[in-house]
């Protein structure tokens, strides 16, 4: 067994506390975060901070850096009030990781990384048009975080652009059939398989398992 | 396509709604979350909003809802301080799931569901046994969200507990050989297979992709 405590987690090598800490919790959601500045110039990004928050109001949460490159977005978001999350794809994911590297203020990685912009009425922000789920959403609280500097972008999902069929009946949203990936770390693909749904848990009820 | 507006998500079923909210983002880890009262009571329940905050110091944080029953959960992190996160296996998923459901107070889901109780010197919360990554985790910060009500814990990572060969040279944790399970919305289990793990992108380069 591994036994790594705080005394060594302080010691250890930047990049190998950035890649361990980045992979510890397991898998996370990859979407392209897309945004726009006042004057029309578009931004996009992989994001995989995302979190759940709630549904009614139907709430998502995700953690920007300000130090890390992420200005444009951060900026964005502050003054237009609108920004989309769209999955990513097996057929493009490397695409989609290359929106992550750093270019010049005023090229849009929409436009150099291959990706087609779509646009719904009244909504500002840009929705990746090779997706296929997409959330658009409105900024309702910026957290300051001190101990860290970071923010919590918290917005309301007010638009939902999906293919056919991938919504269910209940409203369970089927990621395998969307095509859907997922990642650890900073820069690991995933494609994930069903294993099985399961029925709500009671105590002394053994759970049913639904395939998916 | 299927688009929904915001009037159209107000007026969904409440079922209907908790369901597509909970699934439209994309895969989410799942961990068991591992607390303990100050008389040794411990909890075991299911966590899935699970994000990461920053590397240096190394910061996790999680949403929990006081309205909805984890008011165990939340107030034994206010008052010990410690807790930890444990991965989900294939072997025992439909366990992990059974610790949500509302068992009396007292009664501990480690004990019920069949869960091994894993201590280390120093660290008050109790760890899964039968999980490959294990994280302690101490109490950073309360962040209560005033929009609707819910919490977010920041915790920071103090120690780490795993399984052999699971960490690589550079940090990274494989989470395929660790066996450890995706979620997406509150009941639906996957197990992802790797695709590829991808360069640091940079402008004009295309990233180079290697096998996990």
């Amino acid at each position: 067994m591994v036994n790594i405590n705080s005394d060594q987690i302080s010691e250890m090598d930047k990049f190998y506390r950035i890649s361990l800490m980045n992979s510890i919790s397991g898998y996370k959601s990859v979407n392209l975060l897309g945004t726009t500045n006042t004057n029309g110039i578009t931004n996009l990004c992989p994001v995989s901070s995302v979190f759940h928050m709630g549904s009614n109001p139907p709430l998502l949460g995700m953690v920007i850096r300000p130090e890390r490159g992420h200005n444009d977005t951060l900026q964005n978001i502050r003054s237009v009030g609108h920004y989309t999350l769209n999955n990513v794809l097996p057929e493009w994911y490397t695409q989609a990781h290359q929106t992550s590297a750093s270019y010049p203020s005023g090229v849009s990685e929409f436009d150099v990384c291959g990706f087609k912009k779509m646009y719904a009425s009244k909504f500002k922000a840009p929705f990746v048009a090779q997706s296929t789920v997409r959330i658009g959403l409105e900024l309702r609280e910026i957290i300051d975080v001190e101990i860290n500097g970071t923010s919590i972008i918290v917005g309301e999902m007010v638009l939902i652009l999906a293919e056919d069929t991938l919504i269910g009946e209940d409203g369970f949203v089927d990621h395998v059939k969307a095509g859907t990936l997922a990642v650890t770390g900073q820069d690991s693909y995933y494609l994930p398989q069903a294993l099985g749904r399961l029925s709500y848990a009671k105590p002394d009820e053994v759970p049913n398992s639904s395939l998916l």
